[in-house]
């Protein structure tokens, strides 16, 4: 993975992507005593950053790659972002989803033109599904961080903030398999090599934390967490060791701490953020990144909440 | 009221406002048939557009006049428009409020340092109130709408937009009081004297249609609306003649077409808009704006919503 892959999957995925703006706020920055830039990649294509990476890898494959289609595995932000890139090139995506994802989801990734897989969590395994679906059609699988394309395409992400911001002193981004943060790492040390990034994770998904401390990549039971975008239990198999050299820090935090900068962003910044999309804020606000910086840099990774949530307060505090 | 003045308001007004950004979106356009712009005044200082009008007429007072303090009466985010600007200039404000005024509101023009004057609506009279504190104090009265200065400011809002997106088709904007909408009106005739500009009011506040119905300002009852920001029960003595002139037509929305819009402008744009400064979205959503238009400008008003009312599901559909 290098800086000269994430310029140009910069360059690739422009078609597809939006440039998300970046906002500030006198509010934000009085809270946490520094000058914050949150980039908004809730108001990206899909409702989050993960377009940047499955647009990058399928605007990569050629045309018989791309007559025998793409298979990804989710019930979240990667299926739409995958249904979404592969109806812009014309390729048929399969999305493997387990029969309990939400409904609006599943409705979202069907209109994107995808063929919807669903299979029992309990007593089937998805990538078994996944790799009978890929040995019958020989299709290309789209994973959801662990390729060198998906890495580099997230780090578009972080490229588009510091060309927009300038120098920071801190960067802060969100940990789940760790795509986001590993390409946001590598652009971001190309451009300024001592800048510290913060890894930020639910204390109930604290496998990144275990991973760092122990020195490899560590498992832990399905995490229990409100920010479904951040449960995958272990660390990347290529983003970990990233990570592990350029990562100034894993922080933690609680529920009520990503309540609260839901919240925030909500009620101050009139912003919708998704859970996983606002624990990067949530360390912030809640004073748990150093507050010795300046100009400190935040992915809102995405916005995708279902309103009926919202509606019942569960996600408000 | 001249375009003039538009232009001098936005160059006065740059140290307290932001220039609020221009968001589009896929489902927007698919919805409405046709290139929408919309201009966030939601992520606006005060979370509204009032800061514009407000900020240009306390701008524009001497020294003489800014010791004797200012006096607005609101409930709601004029009031907050008021006393950001008062701080900023070192003025005293005060804030004539009713008492059953929402506590966070008050609480909100209270941190901006302003002395908060409550009265009770049902048996005192705010205008009398008022009077006795400017004839105590020779403070200024900053109006809400009815204003020269205050209509001038209100009217960058427009001026950024049309800056931003070039020529537009048709422009959408809410009709309260009217500051917003001639304000906008005069700057986007000087620049594109053939535009068509409608204005927009909740069916349950219709001042302005009848009004216009009738060749004069027509006073209703006090109207029941979820835009609370738009009870002003008849047009003001200013803004009436501007748009008598300049509107191409008033357009009414249901309190059903409001949520629906809010419900849209969150879930699927992501960005929390008030209910007053849902209603220009409203009209186009649900396809009460001609269908002839290739680009569009709609103006979201303000964000300022009790997330408590959001979490009651109050606000959504």
């Amino acid at each position: 993975m290098t800086p000269a892959m994430v310029r140009e999957a910069a360059h690739r995925i422009k078609p597809l992507t939006k440039r998300t703006p970046v906002l500030t706020s006198r509010g934000a920055d009085s809270l946490a005593g520094a000058s914050v830039f949150f980039k908004c990649e809730n108001f990206q294509r899909g409702g989050s950053f993960k377009i940047r990476g499955a647009s990058n890898l399928i605007l990569s494959l050629d045309r018989s790659q791309l007559e025998r289609g793409v298979v990804a595995f989710s019930s979240g932000n990667h299926a739409q972002a995958t249904a979404i890139a592969a109806r812009h090139v014309g390729t048929q995506a399969t999305i493997v989803m387990p029969l309990d994802a939400p409904r609006s989801k599943v409705a979202a990734t069907r209109d994107f033109g995808a063929t919807i897989v669903t299979y029992d969590r309990l007593r089937e395994d998805r990538e078994q599904i996944a790799a009978g679906i890929l040995a019958a059609t020989g299709a290309t699988l789209v994973p959801p961080y662990d390729h060198e394309l998906i890495i580099a395409g997230q780090g578009t992400c972080a490229l588009e903030l510091l060309e927009e911001t300038g120098p920071l002193d801190a960067l802060v981004v969100c940990l789940g398999g760790g795509g986001l943060c590993s390409g946001s790492a590598v652009i971001a040390h190309d451009l300024y090599p001592s800048l510290p990034i913060f890894g930020v994770e639910p204390e109930r998904a604290n496998d990144w934390h275990l991973s760092m401390q122990a020195g490899h990549r560590a498992e832990i039971g399905p995490p229990d967490t409100i920010a479904d975008g951040l449960r995958s239990p272990i660390p990347g198999r290529l983003t970990f060791p990233i990570l592990q050299h350029q990562l100034e820090k894993v922080v933690l935090v609680t529920e009520e701490e990503i309540r609260r900068a839901m919240s925030f962003l909500l009620g101050r910044m009139k912003i919708l953020v998704e859970p996983s999309g606002a624990v990067a804020a949530a360390a912030l606000l809640s004073g748990k990144i150093p507050r010795t910086f300046a100009r400190i840099g935040v992915i809102l990774s995405g916005g995708n909440v279902d309103l009926k949530l919202l509606a019942d307060g569960m996600l408000i505090s």
